[in-house]
């Protein structure tokens, strides 16, 4: 048996205000972010949790985000540092559907995608001030046509993400890959958890909680579908990290990513 | 018997961003809002719905709104206007208890203050992103000593509103006088409507619309505490609009306000 190693990928970074970030505090002003996806190798095979934005459709739709991402920040490009092609990844697991969370899933075309079942069914209907969040979708073919989207036939399709199994509640999907619910962000959020042999485990928080900043001044961001849920996710989360030891990673946090090891270094 | 008369008060303005008045649209930048309260003559008495803000709290606790209102733009100031004092007002109807709309309950002793049943129960034990809305509730000892702080016996104690009754559900409250819940900006937040004699009913939506731009967005402020809600109550006032072929006025809208009737003019 083999140790499970964490490796995170570098997808490059964005750009929301102060306002968006920290809800009615801000301050005003651009704040930049990274987002980055986290690969782990575990005995019962490869996990992608989230895959970062796509290039072309921030451009497209959300040019104001100012998206800088260059080819080795891709997915493909990503993989390739630590010996990898997108089609080795057996799993893709979602936080949520934001475009900045699942803009790579069209790349990993052996996986089976996984999420929670509420997020499968919001992404679907979601709430009109959701569309920008939702606004790539195209990995799913099934989803665009809940959403009344009809998919020209394309060469294409045949990369989109094949396969969704959705869960509920708490799940430990592997040994010591712990799916947590956290919603609020949107209707069916997850964070996720991993046991490592050698260090602390990892609680990764996915928009549960951007940043350190929004952990301590207990800030959800700006984006969210029930406030007050949201709230609750970030206390459960803190709660999380002390019953279980574990170290919190963020989603949106600049500072605390420079901290965090890339590339082909891995935790384990 | 009289017709019933609208009298609109004139209480000022106040500074929020344009990410708070357009929930993650804005653009960023100050937007300047009146605040105004409605008196209504009517056969069963004087009621009055919304109070403003209370001038030495924004500056103690909210400074950043900058709020401009001089001595005429107080209650009895507007109250002089249309030959009334304070001690004439019979019922004061809140839309919801944040500060820029009860910040004048005090001054109103021999009213009965009237609101919904959540709104009285939230604003006790609200959420911590909605202490700043709620950060102006001293004209009530009931709802201070629930929140935990103990008021110092005080002659000014005698001024506090000294009787509360809440009620649920929409409700005529008096012939032509029409409460509509709209919740979602706050747990239990009422619109009125008023139906005149002469002219077409008056729907003061109250914080469930800031202003028309607002509603043709179809875009809640960031101040909510359940945005689907929100944008449901919005959804009903045009729908209520429509039924009743009611006019729409709206609680903070610079551009509409300049338009309304005020002082000793009202309508009927």
């Amino acid at each position: 048996m083999t140790d499970t190693k964490v490796y995170l990928l570098d997808g490059g970074t964005l750009v929301i205000d102060g306002f968006h970030a920290f809800w009615n505090r801000g301050p005003a002003g651009e704040v930049r972010f990274p987002c980055y996806s986290v690969v782990i190798e575990h005995k019962d095979g490869r996990y992608m949790f989230d895959t970062g934005y796509d290039f072309d459709h921030v451009m497209r739709v959300l040019p104001f985000e100012k998206p800088i991402q260059d080819e080795s920040q891709k997915i493909p490009g990503q993989l390739a540092k630590i010996g990898l092609k997108p089609g080795d990844i057996n799993y893709v697991i979602n936080s949520h559907y934001h475009f900045d969370h699942c803009g790579g899933n069209k790349h990993l075309h052996n996986a089976c995608t996984i999420c929670h079942a509420k997020e499968l069914e919001q992404s679907a209907n979601c709430q009109p001030f959701e569309h920008l969040g939702y606004s790539d979708l195209t990995f799913s073919p099934e989803i665009m046509k809940a959403k009344g989207v009809e998919l020209p036939p394309d060469p294409v399709l045949d990369v989109y993400t094949p396969k969704f199994e959705t869960l509920s509640g708490d799940q430990e999907i592997a040994k010591g890959l712990w799916l947590f619910e956290t919603p609020g962000h949107t209707a069916g959020h997850y964070s996720l958890m991993v046991e490592l042999k050698n260090r602390r485990p990892m609680l990764f928080t996915a928009d549960a909680c951007y940043s350190q900043k929004n952990m301590d001044m207990m800030c959800i961001s700006s984006f969210h579908l029930d406030p007050t849920a949201s709230l609750n996710s970030m206390k459960r989360l803190k709660a999380l990290a002390e019953k279980y030891d574990a170290e919190l990673f963020y989603s949106h946090d600049l500072e605390s990513f420079k901290t965090y090891q890339t590339g082909a270094n891995y935790y384990s």
